[in-house]
């Protein structure tokens, strides 16, 4: 099916640039270099810009000796993977997770289990078993709130399920929780951290908050862990940009990062409401789908038995542009899931992109 | 000797904050921002800001294409130790060597092997006897300017000679030159880069060029190590802060690098010239030393034989901050080495600081 219709990006969970408030940013740049230049210029603690800590911890409620601010979250989860997974040790994951996690973890050595994930989040069951035959695992790394890829939320049940065993069995919970604040509908539910503050590595991101560009993130540790892991990010980046952390913590002193959430949530509301519509009009039969409240992505798995590599070539045949399901799945199994990211693309475009999505799978 | 005069630290090769371009920096800021705000606050490509990579290929003389601009060159270190070194394998450095370099081998569990720095560089007969041996060495890092911590600088026929012996035994140089440019007098001697282009890895940084806190380094690879680096660095923090590549760009594009430089060897060659002045009042007899013509840093080995922890608590009950000399040396030796950093000292802490610690040293 060639086409010569524009490319659709179904891919990558980027924010659109509309999102940016860049004027925003370029003052409170200014702001932060007149105030603070000799320190932000400068090499400075690898727990990160104190100023940021101090606003963090206000804003989370979390201990800001607790807190390590860094260049993004995804490198925190690789600094905190080397700290706590030794080769040939076993991590556990949702199947399907975040794939760039599912390579960090592989990446130090670990093997990788993945729970399939139900409409509630992971399979317990499976969970209890595998604790109860004795596997240490390192870590569990999971997506609470509008996983990403699936758009899964964990019930509050399987909340609390998993905070108990992750105290009996003794194995450390890594919450990621970049989507968490933008939740467009519905209540939020507790976060494994407050559920298991003494066995829970929180990590989360104002790349989808405020932009990706600046690369901060930042993480909760519990105590003793918090050292080792300011240690291990000194010895790989010396410290983090204090400039870039600065601005945000301007931006965040300035009061206006509830207005931008706010904004986030009136601009993508819509865009999940166009997926969900779209998804009813073309792919009823053809697949099933969850309905997030928020976050970027509706994860999608397809009835037919279709291989992956048929579905992204037939894809690109018709400009539209899908990340290969397999990559989420810690076991390789994934041919028929499917991710959505809706964020970045306006109603019309979901709407065309679905529809066309849903005859290139007819046509296979 | 207890005091009560203020501390000097003669501990990290930092800038001081009055070289810091502040308000350039702020202008760059917003100009970027401006420029090219829908790109630097989007995720980019892990390789770097184009317009970036295009200034340091025009200013370096280096292919674009090799170049990767990453967070700090440490950062960049870590990336290619982890790319490049198996546990186990063999890792080669000069002794002394920069500490967190050693510290970055070894994490990834490379043996580090130090070879003795003479006044011109490392001993090049021990570095031969071994490669005759079979050895297989996955890297030798080299710091062939102003080395950090001695300040020593790799002559003509030792770095044909190294750059020989790479070719023929085939393995990477990583040639580390953030201090090159600041030469206060004197000239440039070739670069390994120059002399064997595609078995030397060169990184260098603008943190001791404009600033350390933007976290800006960048590498040049031979071609067949670019996609791997590529790839290890998205895998890590899928790309670097393009907001803190841009700003340099626009700093360089400018043309406002060349001056910075030059105001920065005004501002350190009285300090160096400070340091090599007080170390011949007050060591002459104690101690030798290199003489540098320029970079951050004075060695100096001590002619008695003082244990590392004795000078250390002797120079903190004289209010000087002084490094562990060991942490150079890769094989732990070195009690009796001290890295002097004079950029961030004026001339009077320089007397003050080097006439203190030769009390110090005569107490022990």
């Amino acid at each position: 099916m060639a086409t010569s219709e524009p490319l659709i990006k179904l891919t990558r969970g980027v924010p659109p640039p509309e999102s940016f408030p860049t004027s925003q940013l370029s003052e409170c740049a200014v702001a932060a270099l007149a105030k603070h230049g000799d320190v932000v210029l400068q090499y400075g603690s690898s727990r990160g810009f104190a100023p940021l800590r101090t606003a963090i911890a206000q804003d989370s409620g979390a201990d800001e000796g607790q807190i390590i601010v860094g260049q993004g979250s995804l490198e925190l989860l690789d600094l905190c993977a080397r700290m706590l997974i030794e080769p040939g040790d076993v991590a556990y994951a949702e199947q399907p997770s975040y794939d760039r996690t599912l390579v960090v973890l592989r990446r130090v050595g670990a093997q990788v289990v993945g729970f399939p994930l139900e409409n509630d989040g992971p399979n317990v069951e499976a969970l209890e078993t595998r604790l109860r035959s004795g596997e240490k695992p390192a870590l569990f790394y999971l997506v609470p709130d509008f996983q990403n890829p699936s758009g899964t939320v964990l019930s509050g049940a399987k909340r609390q399920r998993i905070a108990e065993l992750a105290r009996e069995y003794e194995f450390w919970l890594v919450e990621d929780i970049p989507y968490r604040r933008l939740r467009y509908r519905g209540e939020d539910l507790p976060t494994l951290h407050e559920l298991a503050p003494e066995r829970v590595i929180q990590m989360s991101s104002f790349s989808k908050l405020i932009c990706p560009g600046l690369r901060v993130g930042y993480v909760t540790l519990p105590d003793p862990l918090v050292d080792g892991m300011a240690k291990m990010a000194e010895d790989t980046y010396i410290s983090p940009s204090f400039v870039n952390q600065a601005i945000i913590a301007e931006y965040m002193e300035r009061g206006w990062l509830a207005p931008q959430i706010a904004q986030l949530k009136e601009l993508y509301e819509p865009r999940l409401n166009a997926m969900l519509q779209a998804l009813e009009a073309h792919f009823a039969g053809l697949a099933t789908w969850r309905r997030p409240d928020g976050g970027f992505f509706v994860g999608m798995t397809l009835s037919a038995d279709i291989k992956a590599e048929r579905l992204l070539q037939a894809g690109r045949e018709a400009n539209l542009a899908l990340t290969d399901g397999r990559s989420f799945f810690a076991d390789g199994e994934g041919d028929r899931f499917v991710r959505l990211p809706f964020c970045a693309l306006t109603p019309e475009e979901i709407e065309e992109g679905i529809g066309r999505l849903a005859k290139v799978v007819q046509s296979l």
